[in-house]
């Protein structure tokens, strides 16, 4: 695939927003628009990553909705659908949508509205992402969550308290993210404390329900000094599916869809773990981060709990995850989130990300996880040369 | 873009199903790779084109379901939803995925289910598609349809019988489709003689409410003959929006992306209506079929009605129209529909749609429309060189 630069990038605050997702999405792509200094007329296509407006708000066709409201017709428009990693599958979109030549100017606007639902209403509505055969049985995304960190933590023999510190270092990164939902520093013992969700995990370990948008323009890598000095660039997507029936998997402490996309991005890229200076990761649960962290090659498997109790993966570290606060401190509007990892790393890699910003990285990955690993979409994005 | 081959095609039979959606989308997807001869393993990406599954059936996420089921795991997959032109949409997107580099093989399934809502149910919750500013007064997509029929006849001193006539053709095409949901021939008193639904327009003006799946398979066209001989190629496709909000459109009898998509189609292909040998057009009303008509360029604005008077657009004349029996009488499953478009025009293009076979063709369109011509996708393909 030809290589993709980013040259435009906003997401609205991350919270409980009193707006509807076409608003929010109407927010995030007009600031879009403006930070890459482009006229609505010069989009091309347009691609709005979205698990469920329809289920959460009685909105269907949100995408032509956008389209209007932010005056980009005759622009084609579609919406991308990957669960929760419907961002992460619009960068692929839309870069496939660059990198074919059928668009030159894309805009992607990712989004989600769900607060004003009932924890118990937006849970069910996700658990209707698993497989029917386990979906009767009345799992969820936090039980299978549960299930999972009681294997990782027997099989590795890591201790409870490593999963906290994920969300703890998280926490503090997001203190330094004007737009992330919490900004506040919280300890172990606040994780260890907090109400039991499924055991061994409890409500600290899992990200919060969000409203919120994010929005990133695409064009083709030789074109993008055209439109601004400050770009980065797509140097290698891959999406991949594990089994939809998450019981069928031999070791539930290997996320093979992990594996798999990064194989793929790290081959178009050229690029290997090694390279990587930055990483947003699907932190949903904080089990899920130390997994990404193994599955990417970062770490050797069962040695990811290790390197965050080391403080290998804080700010300062030497390989800064969820620089941005992650799901967990900022948010996850479930559309939404894939690509306010790539709006994270874009900023690290244009050094624009103000006091979060890591020194001088070359190379980024963001790893996007739909359902519990179902589908997975790793991005790896790399500072203009 | 490069052009991108379809080597292997399949629908299911459409009509009132006892199944559910990811049943009915396995059904057409394997029968689709049969088709192919390829091996589900072959498949990288996976695009499911479906535009209310969380609606209709409380299941998110049926494009992991359906990787699950095909076992065609790793392979990426992807919903694509664009409300009714979601198959074009789909079209389009696997396009992107082949001619982009990143997938060599990809599958695209289409499909729907509805009929186990209500029509007043199934109504509303395709009404919910249309901007907010018009949804909140109670507008309905056969409310403009009617408001826009009355607009035409009285703009080009069209006899309403013209529009009957559109459902007589379609349903005496439909008798040699063995997929579709209806085959009977009707004549025009019995369209003049069902129940109003939104005057000028009658029952037997509407497409039913459907379930159904369809599916294609494609890969780089120079490499399409290591698969099969028996291929069509994609040699333009075009996606363009309209105002969201219809009545804001200064002519309500044009379509301004069914004009925009087809000249970006038509463009890319180096072809023009003039080209075209046989065409699927979204009839999901009768007076729509006759707008695209026109607005695609085989007739002048205003003339479309006399072209079907004159029995240029059936079987036999010189522009044979919705040889499948269109959304009419072969039902209309929202993400199948345009899916089905391109899997009649691949039938024609390769000489394999039996007694519906029109002679030689070598140029074919399909044009799938979203909302009331809010996105549409128009499709060039060519039969083998």
């Amino acid at each position: 695939m030809e290589e993709v630069a980013i040259i435009g990038a906003s997401m609205t605050q991350f919270g409980e927003r009193d707006a509807w997702l076409a608003d929010l999405l109407s927010e995030a792509g007009s600031e879009c628009i403006d930070d890459a200094g482009v006229a609505p007329g010069e989009v091309e296509h347009l691609y709005v990553s979205n698990m469920a407006s329809g289920e959460f708000e009685g909105q269907t066709g949100v995408m032509n909705v956008l389209a209007h409201d932010l005056g980009v017709m005759p622009a084609y428009s579609q919406r991308v659908d990957q669960t929760s990693s419907s961002g992460g599958a619009g960068v692929l979109a839309a870069c496939q949508s660059v990198a074919s030549g059928t668009s030159d100017v894309t805009l992607l606007v990712g989004g989600e509205k769900m607060t004003h639902r009932t924890t118990a209403e937006a849970t069910d509505l996700i658990a209707s992402i698993t497989h029917p055969v386990e979906y009767k049985h009345g799992v969820t995304l936090p039980s299978f969550a549960g299930l999972t960190a009681r294997h990782y933590l027997e099989t590795y023999d890591a201790p409870r308290e490593a999963l906290a510190t994920v969300a703890v270092k998280n926490h503090r990164h997001g203190v330094d993210n004007p737009h992330a939902q919490f900004r506040k520093e919280i300890d172990v013992e606040t994780v260890l404390e907090s109400p039991v969700v499924a055991d061994p995990l409890r409500l600290y370990d899992f990200c919060p329900i969000t409203d919120g948008s994010a929005a990133l323009l695409f064009c083709p890598a030789d074109r993008a000094e055209e439109y601004t000095d400050e770009y980065s660039v797509v140097t290698g997507v891959g999406g991949a599916t594990d089994t939809h029936v998450v019981h069928e998997r031999e070791n539930p402490s290997v996320m093979g869809a992990v594996r798999d996309s990064s194989a793929t991005a790290y081959d178009r890229a050229g690029r290997g773990p090694g390279d990587v200076d930055v990483a947003e990761l699907h932190d949903m649960f904080t089990i899920l981060e130390v997994l990404q962290s193994e599955d990417l090659g970062f770490f050797e498997k069962g040695e990811g709990w290790r390197a965050v109790e080391e403080g290998r993966t804080e700010m300062g570290g030497d390989l800064p995850v969820n620089t941005s606060g992650g799901l967990k401190s900022k948010g996850h509007p479930l559309g939404a989130s894939g690509v306010a990892q790539a709006y994270e790393i874009h900023r690290q890699l244009t050094g624009t990300a103000g006091p979060r910003q890591v020194e001088d990285p070359e190379v980024g990955l963001a790893c996007n996880v739909g359902g519990f690993g179902n589908c997975v979409i790793t991005t790896v994005m790399e500072a203009a040369r």
